[in-house]
């Protein structure tokens, strides 16, 4: 990842509550560097910051985020609480984290959100879908974004076609 | 809901998989209308109109929506399928239909989309965080979008601080 | 339930996330009544009154409070948040609210929490058994309260006892 | 697994999401080779490649195919989306991919189907009991085929016998 | 149901383990019946009348029988057993019981057959999609059931237009 | 229930962990009392008179008992701990109750015993087969109880039969 | 295990589904050769040999057996279909086997059998408790058995009691 | 861990029920530790040591102890037992043991416990938690462990502001 962490043009946050979230939550950051969206990577723990999760989270759309994608494990309460804390829409990524019951508990604690503040939740440990999402988000209104995700589409039929391909001529082994 | 379904101006698609999804899904459709952010409500379905769902997928950003919402119970295939087709964001509402065995069968069918193809997934029977959520996704650029769900967040606190009131007066009966 | 909902002396707080959450959460005031433990319960949203949260929980000790019972439904952030925000012992009850996946989200939403703030976490809807944890608590070095606690254990016993005796009698019809 | 994946004659088309499926799913192929039972193997994504799966699924039944197999993971849409698409059955292979939870994913996305539109699931990673199962079908009004069938089932019964055989005479290790 | 439980001309044989089950499996029937092929019904207990399920199974080819559709509840062993004794294609319905933990075991007694036994099983409760699956089987070598399957399947899909249009002009309420 | 609920001369003892468990647990005296095999009921509760369990258990075996049938519901230790202070074969019967999640609680509170200490485990609610499992493990050495039970199965299998013919003569509405 | 597998005096008959489940099972052998109590042990696959099950379950009583360990793994039918085929008392032991859902598909299919055919189904894996419960139904009656139990849970009380001074001594590091 | 297991002046004690359970466990005699917390360690089986068990709960509160950590695996009893016989404050820790189902069954044995007797679960192997949590009930009421809680938090969020620093410079790399 050649951008740094943090960025005054940045329009996506990506923020973890620990580091050992970072292995997971890279994933984000490697496909929005692909789209060549600006974003900005730290760490913000809800239950050791909670002040900064605060401060973070009401600062966010001020200094220009457009989009916050926050991944936690366990009891994962920083996507919820970020998205409580300002309506800008928030992405959330439950990790399934070493003491994780298989990811279940970080799942339901980021999805089932009551009435009212929404979080975007993908799949477990789904930090590369995050980073879509948040420039599918971004590609709503903005075609260079668009172009740049109907390239990565076009992509990703393209590496199954050759796939296909492959298996036709023989090249890849069944056993 | 005094709005028409289907609309030339709509912003936000939202779609379901059975006309008994109507039920939970209208509540995209009432957070919409009060935050004045126009949207079309109609039924298509993965498994019984595949082919109607292409072309309401595919024709989607070109007719100017900015959003899909899609709910459906049970093998919740609609939500992924329409991402797949599009590269507008796809708000995914897991409802709990009568066959669906305690809602996890189209909690899992939606949220645990592969690498490359996101859905933005929400509670199951969250169609008013889906309508809330599309309505993030258009404030993240728009202010109007943006006041408006700041009013409702302010809405919200307020009545949760008249109940507050209301305990403290001795209003609500505790048992 | 006489006591008032909030009062000066009150040694435990009792709040939850929702107003619909005091048919479950009265449990706990009542048998906190009946040990003579002065309470006062309150009202305060995690994802609709975040900075009422924090002022509450930061506020706790220093107001004389020595236990905070929090009990909250779904994506449940209210206890854990709390226990982020204070080092008094904090009581997580889940309550199995309207859109609960069973409970399974409220349980795993407070009982997972990460290494360093813990929550106590007692039974789904296990508000009785939250406001008896929080005279435990108290009762751990309070003689009066202990005194209270074993009266209330022998009571139990003797109901079992009760119901033992009618059984033998036949006063209890088996089908 | 000596013959071509794509042949003229294939009576049964086993399908799947990713060539990262290839490793369960050839078990399917397997069986078929044991049965003489011609069959083609190919890769169809249904989230990657959506109009490849409408091109094969619309397609199967007029080049001659009588079954198709479709094993995917996660969110797995393809055998229910191949199922609509055809009158043909469609066997489904739930995939324990490395991003599942557990399975449960694939199981439910791919058994739930809603009524009008079934998928004969068989059990997680069961690719060689999809191909027997394929056989049955074939072999439903086709002696050749029910007789290798009845074969496999003596060779299945023989190989326990040889078991109990090798245990009464001490040949295994108990621990 | 006009035709009567059994039937020397019926090419599905529909069991289940008990009359409770009736009610559940009836939608085989009645879809079955619909498309116009003959089948019989009858009732076989795997734990209470195993030696007739012995015969059952044993003998549903000789007399004609094409396809077995087996329905059961809790730990649900009739589909597998059949399963065991005939090599014609079974289809297993997960009948969600009164004394079934939601359905889980009756789905996991039924899916998870050993590698050599295959169960097409269908959704919980999913008896409807059962008859349509024994139709496709008879289907993929029968062009007049697989005509009647298209033609059911342009029901399907006329009978969703019709509820888009019903939306379109209004004539649903939506809340 | 004719019989009383304490006997001098039992050979099964029926305990519950409450008064509450008594409408299902009488299952289990219904079917001891058809097979004449004499039994005692009454209710000791492990949380609530846990000296009177440590009595009932150590001293089952002096009064001569022979079988021990102990339901609960929720975190259920009741069979398991009385399984630690007898060697008595002890039967579990896991009872849904009003606050059980859905019985798996229950469930897994009794029948995952460490090594050492076995319960015998029947299914939620099933204190009916826990009596008729008493029954086979007096039969197992007693000729006269195993003979009343092979009456008992005579019985469901005719049941079935019956069943099976009023199916046949259309005596049994299908919808 | 220096007994052989099959002998004439038997009391306990240990079998299982395959013999992959050799592994687990022995455990049941082991502590029934330490308990002194003449067994037997093979394999009976429900699935694979009806019939050969069939016989065993049917002849058992009459061979001398008093008590059936069954164990298998995936969807388990062969505990509840030997206890369909007789009257003695049958213990299930659900197998973890490599394609289990986790063990669930394994306990449900073991544990949750109908009215009128009861299992006594022990934990997962749990073929040692297996044979203790095999051991304890025969101690219900036999003397000499209900010591050897005896002695046997006054070994591991000592066992642990022994671990209990290890750490007073510090002879066990604690991390 | 300098403090021998056992100490007079020991205000928790930290029971579990196996030696195996010792290497989770060990974490809540670390954090005591570095809180200067006087505690004691040993080992009681609520199946194993009935009787133990049932002196070291009853004699807690007067030999000193204010806190009991109990921690088990599998139908874990150990915590609720020790709860129903004493009125000191009881914090369980569900184990994951070797032969858990992932944690459920500890978890269940634990939280669910009826309502008169409540355990203060913590989660999935949450040992330091456990320790907290009782140094925050000492705490409640002793103003020299409030602050050593208080600098345990200053430290926490410390940690989490390096990371914030290193990921900042590049000193953390991010795949």
């Amino acid at each position: 990842m050649s951008q740094s962490p943090e960025q005054n043009n940045a329009l996506v946050g990506i923020i973890m509550g620990s580091q050992s979230d970072l292995k997971v939550m890279s994933g984000a950051a490697d496909i929005l560097e692909q789209l060549n969206i600006p974003f900005e990577v730290t760490i913000v723990s809800a239950h050791r910051t909670p002040h900064r999760m605060l401060e973070y989270a009401e600062g966010a759309r001020k200094k220009g985020l457009k989009v916050i994608i926050a991944g936690a494990g366990g009891a994962a309460h920083l996507p919820g609480m970020v998205a409580a804390l300002t309506t800008l829409p928030v992405i959330g990524v439950p990790v399934k984290s070493s003491n994780s019951i298989d990811g279940w508990d970080s799942i339901l604690s980021i999805l089932q959100m009551p009435s009212g503040v929404p979080v975007a939740t993908v799949a477990l440990n789904g930090a590369t879908n995050a980073g879509l999402l948040a420039a599918q988000i971004l590609g709503s209104t903005n075609a260079v974004v668009a172009d740049a995700l109907e390239k990565h589409r076009t992509t990703q039929r393209d590496k199954v076609m050759r796939s296909v391909e492959q298996l036709r001529r023989g090249d890849i082994e069944m056993d």
